[in-house]
């Protein structure tokens, strides 16, 4: 099926841990792309590869698509609304692929300024961390348009395993994702309660965590964070305690919005903020599993 | 293996949903089995299918073991410790294989007045609804001295899919069983609360539901929890309410005395309670996950 | 002391329960006031009592300061920064006085860009339900320079019973009024709580809240609130759930950029919530402690 | 009025912080007292102001009335229940005076007991720290029998500076103290959040609380924590985080049994598992509120 992919040309702005995976992904497929970043030395690498630099973000709006993946909604709203961003120098008829983790009002503003300007626009946040994302084996939300959404399939082959179609209004999807993501730091949380409870009575950790995902828990969510949680914290993080916060308030927002409470999601906030304030912002967000053993008086998280 | 396992005389003391379908499959595997329970009602299919009948608790007690397999601390204490109960009546060197979920601090004093008398002790929690106790697919913690546990291995090989060790002191077993239920219940509260908010933005919940059993959460406890949510309360439950609230009580007991904070099993908790006092106290507990619904004005959950 | 107050000409912008009770309170005073409202009607009560008739903002703006007391941040964004808004008809050295409760970032902006404009700024806002307002008796918390402050002064005095200063940082007020509702609803949540305990028990609830005023609560937050949650919701609402929601979620905005954990304020936050998602907005704030009784059982809050 | 107090004959069981100054206050208001206690040392002092010595309880249970102020429910069941303890000691129509802050289920046990024995009871908790019990100026709750309270009242007339008589059921008076417990603590976690909010800002802590006592929270509760807070822990607790913690629990098991749910009692007794956990019980209960502020990356709490 790959041999009969076609080629695009396309650009990529933002190449922060996953986004740098993500480019080199869409290049060795064979897709034409041209790369722009805040910092010059992380495009490097990849222009070596094979990908134009652009020095400018209109050089990255010249193709079929531009895809962008950045850290927050207000790296977003800055690359895209500002003189000269992507709003401006996109052709008509071309596509915006966000997959960032943004908030749903962005998306929405997303959405219609674009429609706005003759432009098209697609929501495809991802599920999976930096290692996963160089492998092209995300798992990609795509909501917009059935035929938007078919002109991008080149390009979410070469990133992910599977690509979920999840409706036709773009925010759509990025409620998804928040709601996703806030269900893995549910598991964090869990995980780190029943751990601080097991390890005070002097059970082995480890054994537990192999006992739930021997049975009730053998998914890969359990998996991963369990054995993060019983080690201390370590390595590059995978995805940082800041991105965590971020993503957790953006679904608090969403849920505000929508008058929904949400006290599981508020208390894994506050742990975030917690973390945050004590100096664990760049931490891996497994952290949050710590917190519970330390309010038990056993190792500090932070 | 099943050919060559020994046929063992057991007593059976506790005949509800779970031990009705347990009792049942000791028998069908050739087991000699005195049942005893406190409505005789519920004894009587069993004896039909080739179990003794005992009028007393004493008369479950002449057997190289006896499980009891009750709903909660206050009916474990009642059988054992009364005039004639489990105590008094079993043999030295028998064994009492206690296989409901209790508390830690009763499980020590099993423990401790079982060794004063003489007699082998053994915590043997499970895992599984009542329909798989039916199959004889639990699966078991035990908990004791090795020796004890390899003597109950033709009742375990009866009623599980697997045995887990969980070390000598029978009470972790019960600590670990409380740490799984209450990571079960956790996987209700979240799934309730992103449900809520998936459904409030008029998304598709059952496709959200297979969108996470389909990546990251593709276990059995995504699989079974998201389908009970997104339907109404019907059916028997598999679990009720007031057991949910019994065994989340019980965690946070123990957590108490180990001084372990557990905001997310207190949070679960006070929705427990909340389930009772508006009378849904013989709810399957995944009625849980409705309340997060009810509080975004959706349906309510009683 | 009355009788040497300055009488100044001034602006009022924003005639809710609680601004039309101190507008009026400026003309008693014998101040030159130039009301605005949105709706027409609510003006016409004052026009009788002395008032002139500014049927555009700017006409509000011609005096020494103006006065805004609206809703929530995006009313006063929309009156400020609008086209002929305040920020461009108030003439240079003129001082808006923003009385609102509003969010620390808005008033920032606010301090902001009426400096760059050559304007003087205050935040003032104020402690008091609709009843003290209309008699003057407000606690108003004023920030901003000393000299512009002391230019507000004849203004303050008509309005309140004592005015405290705050510092020179506007949004310092704001954060303070915040922190001060988020005690009051905390006293709510507490004492919703403590009451359903005591009524669940079949204890005499209103001799209950007397003992406490009587004793260590012998202050008006617990009298006040104490008599409102043991009678249904009735009568017109001092302070809306809508409000109560919107300033809870002001103080977690403020919280959440200084990296503060506050459960107990996202508790009560979800709680607002779950009255707003009910069909609870106009109701009391008081609602909210109704809460606890209905999730024991007792009366429904909504 | 004290000079017509009738001299009574009583027990005095439990000199602690609160209990030594209790029995002081009783011997200087001319009630003949016999003082028993675990540990010798404490006893002398009183002694030698004019007590007599009680070296077994049984000594203590000869005149009208014991009082026992102790400091949980084992303690209290221990001297009431032992062998040759207060219940096999009191005389017929003597009265046992419980004045611990004890859980409900507990008051009800006492008071069929002691109707069994045909001996007589009331439960009388106290609002109060140490320094108003030496000063006789305790809040008594006294609940039991009409002529059973009336009989005490040399005895609260001598303690307290007010007597509230809540309702003949015994165990209403510990209801009623407990929820008190709550209320003040839920200042505590109230006034820790919001001086953790007020001082990451930036502004005065000290001003603030000032403001509030001269405004809404002009009462004991609000000035007494509120310096307590803004001074790092110091000094001998009035009152121990240890029985700060037990206080919550037992209004949470109280809320338990009757099917209450209380989020912010959890929340509470959360932070006083986590102060214990880390090594805090022996301080003064405020440590409590300084947990926000660690939260929030300020100084540590323990």
């Amino acid at each position: 099926m790959a041999a009969e992919t076609r080629r695009m040309k396309v650009g990529f702005i933002g190449l922060g841990r996953m986004g740098a995976g993500m480019a080199a992904r869409l290049i060795e497929r064979g897709h034409d792309v041209t790369v722009h970043n805040r910092s010059l030395s992380k495009a490097r690498e990849l222009i070596e590869r094979g990908a134009h630099d652009a020095g400018r973000i209109a050089d990255a709006c010249r193709g079929e698509a531009v895809v962008t993946m950045l850290a927050d909604d207000a790296a977003v709203e800055d690359v895209v609304f500002r003189e000269a961003g992507v709003l401006q120098s996109l052709p008509r008829e071309a596509i915006h692929v966000s997959m960032s983790t943004i908030g749903i009002a962005l998306a929405d503003r997303l959405a219609a300024e674009h429609g706005r300007a003759g432009q098209r626009f697609v929501s495809a946040p991802v599920f999976g961390r930096p290692e996963v994302a160089a492998q092209g084996k995300l798992s990609i939300l795509a909501a917009g348009p059935g035929a938007t959404i078919d002109a991008c399939m080149p390009l979410f082959d070469a990133l992910g395993r599977q690509t979920l179609r999840v409706g036709e209004k773009p925010s759509g999807a990025n409620l998804i994702k928040l709601a996703g993501n806030f269900l893995i730091a549910s598991v964090i949380e869990a995980l780190g309660e029943a751990l601080a409870l097991v390890g005070q009575a002097g059970l082995e950790r480890r054994a537990f965590v192999e006992l739930l995902t021997a049975t009730l828990f053998s998914c890969p969510a359990y998996a991963t964070y369990g054995a993060l949680i019983i080690q201390p914290a370590s390595g590059p993080a995978g995805f940082t305690v800041a991105l965590g916060e971020k993503d957790l308030r953006l679904a608090l927002r969403a849920a505000e919005t929508l008058h929904v409470p949400m006290p599981l999601a508020g208390l894994i906030h506050d742990r975030f903020l917690r973390l945050i304030a004590n100096g664990g912002e760049a931490l891996d967000w497994s952290a949050l599993g710590h917190l519970p053993g330390e309010d038990a008086g056993q190792a500090r998280a932070v």
